[in-house]
């Protein structure tokens, strides 16, 4: 990533939930096509763990539900992302290790700090999200609920489930194997540790049906091994292990029901949304199951199931497979009332 | 394991698939029960990845279908395993990361070698196992059509699909990962990588729901990370890495369509077999899913699809939950012909 590629919003000393302050918290965000005059056409669209801002642009553009010459589209990035506020760009006190603990809530209160003071944006089209950015969406709902028109939450959850926990714990210790990782105190990168991420995430990001298929033949790779190094290795290889480590435990800790006010309850958590949703999972997700969003949804008022068909599993909302793509992009343009 | 919980078998210079010699072969068994005057009541029950003899022993008992009081009863141990011959338990010129590669053929051939020559035993009641124990029982009704009654694999497979390979690519990567594995030569056990390995494990050996309702707790684990560390991790730190990794690359390699004779023809292999056989896959089990099943039973006469019900997933089959232990005991009865 370059600095081109996003820019940076200053929120000044920001107080977290955990006690600890993040010190020059910034907040790095893209946009996509213009506000209009009363600021009647934004949407907010949060990304992914390890994903970085360029990594949401497959669900915007002409003619899709998200579409720039339409909607005023801001990305904002998660803390620990490596674009806004990480262990690998902050200052030297809260670097590497020491960089605190952030919760959902934290990322969605600075979202909403950076919408109102930056832009003046007082109301949201669609908040849209996938994975760590569909619990954002989730969050949104229940701590801004007469904020938007619309919520799409797709392949996540309100609440992270222990089975998905349990899968986070072997990604972390995947990483705390490596001695290179020094415990968080490398100087270089912890490369074999993010090799074998790359290896546990495999199996959990896509199908049996997708591997059995060989359907990463789809995209260039010569053999599952070739898939292995070059798609999984190669992709957690380009991020800070730190940087994993703060985003797992964002997630392994999320849960509505702990914003404040709410008392720890999910149930009356979720009782607060008020904005029409679609909860849309992977059919063959194995870490945000469909069942999951089914318990979740007898909570939400105008709540709708709309599962995601197909092999993809949790990937089915990564942008690599149109028809997907295109099952997601008509939730956006029905949530949007657009054709 | 002490020597007191199982015997041995010599077999001396074994010549292996891959075309290496494994020198003075031992294969590591128990026996339950008598071995009658006609020979005609041996029933064999394999091990399974990481099992020892003795984790077998839950299916065994008076009143239950494998019953000694009827049945002689013989566990071989796999290759690999750390009771049979083994990288931790060889002579030296084998032993550590030297140790060869062994196949699914190699462990049935092995096996039946010893309960002709051993035993004198040339006909089988029944064949069963769970896991890699249920690859053996395939391997043995392609190897050795003519010599059983019936066959019972439960949560196996007949060739070890891509998803199962990537799995336990994530388990051979946590090993891996740990300096202390230093490419197989540690003197001292790599257990931070087994650890991780426990890690892995967790989320793939049992199903969503298992940890949604929390049923680790019915064991006297107080907290989820109580389960990962005494059960999961506990397990892992009491087998030795490089077993784990010959173990892995049996399983990994497993495919009954390697057969001698088979040319590489899975569905060729599969007619082959003669014997009733029982399909067992555990409902929601992650890495031998019930459709793996369904797909290879369209090529073997006789088969009966019968999933086992509810939340274990794989570990179905690992005897802590008396209800599926009842339902696995069903089938060995159903194919024994008792009641």
């Amino acid at each position: 990533m370059t600095d081109q590629k996003f820019q940076t919003y200053e929120l000044g000393d920001f107080a977290l939930q955990s006690g600890i302050t993040l010190a020059d918290a910034k907040l790095a965000y893209r946009t996509f096509g213009t506000l209009n005059a009363d600021k009647s056409n934004a949407i907010l669209y949060p990304t992914w763990y390890s994903g970085f801002i360029e990594n949401n642009e497959w669900l915007i553009g002409e003619g899709m539900g998200l579409d720039p010459n339409k909607y005023f589209i801001v990305v904002p990035a998660l803390f620990g992302n490596g674009e806004s506020s990480s262990p690998n760009n902050v200052g030297l006190a809260q670097s590497g290790p020491r960089f605190p603990k952030v919760t959902m809530y934290d990322n969605v209160r600075a979202q909403h700090t950076f919408i109102t003071e930056h832009f003046g944006i007082e109301h949201l089209r669609l908040v849209v999200g996938w994975s760590m950015g569909a619990g954002q969406t989730y969050q949104w709902g229940v701590s801004y609920p007469d904020m938007m028109d619309g919520l799409l939450p797709f392949c996540g959850s309100t609440r992270t489930s222990p089975n998905n926990f349990v899968f986070l714990e072997a990604v972390r210790a995947a990483i705390m194997t490596d001695a290179a990782w020094e415990d968080g105190w490398y100087t270089s990168p912890p490369n074999k540790g993010l090799r074998a991420v790359g290896r546990v995430y495999a199996g959990w990001g896509l199908s049996a049906a997708f591997y059995w298929d060989e359907v990463w033949r789809d995209f260039g790779f010569t053999s599952l091994e070739d898939f292995l190094v070059r798609y999984w290795e190669g992709h957690f290889l380009g991020r800070d292990a730190n940087c994993l480590l703060v985003l797992a435990d964002t997630w392994q800790t999320a849960n509505v029901g702990n914003t404040p006010g709410c008392d720890g309850d999910l149930e009356k958590a979720l009782a607060r949304i008020k904005a029409p949703l679609i909860q849309m999972p992977g059919h063959e997700d194995r870490y945000f199951a469909p069942e999951e969003d089914q318990w979740a949804g007898q909570f939400i008022k105008g709540s709708e199931f709309r599962p995601i068909p197909g092999v993809w599993g949790h990937f089915a909302g990564i942008g690599m497979n149109p028809v997907d793509t295109a099952f997601i992009d008509k939730a956006v343009k029905d949530l949007l009332g657009d054709d």
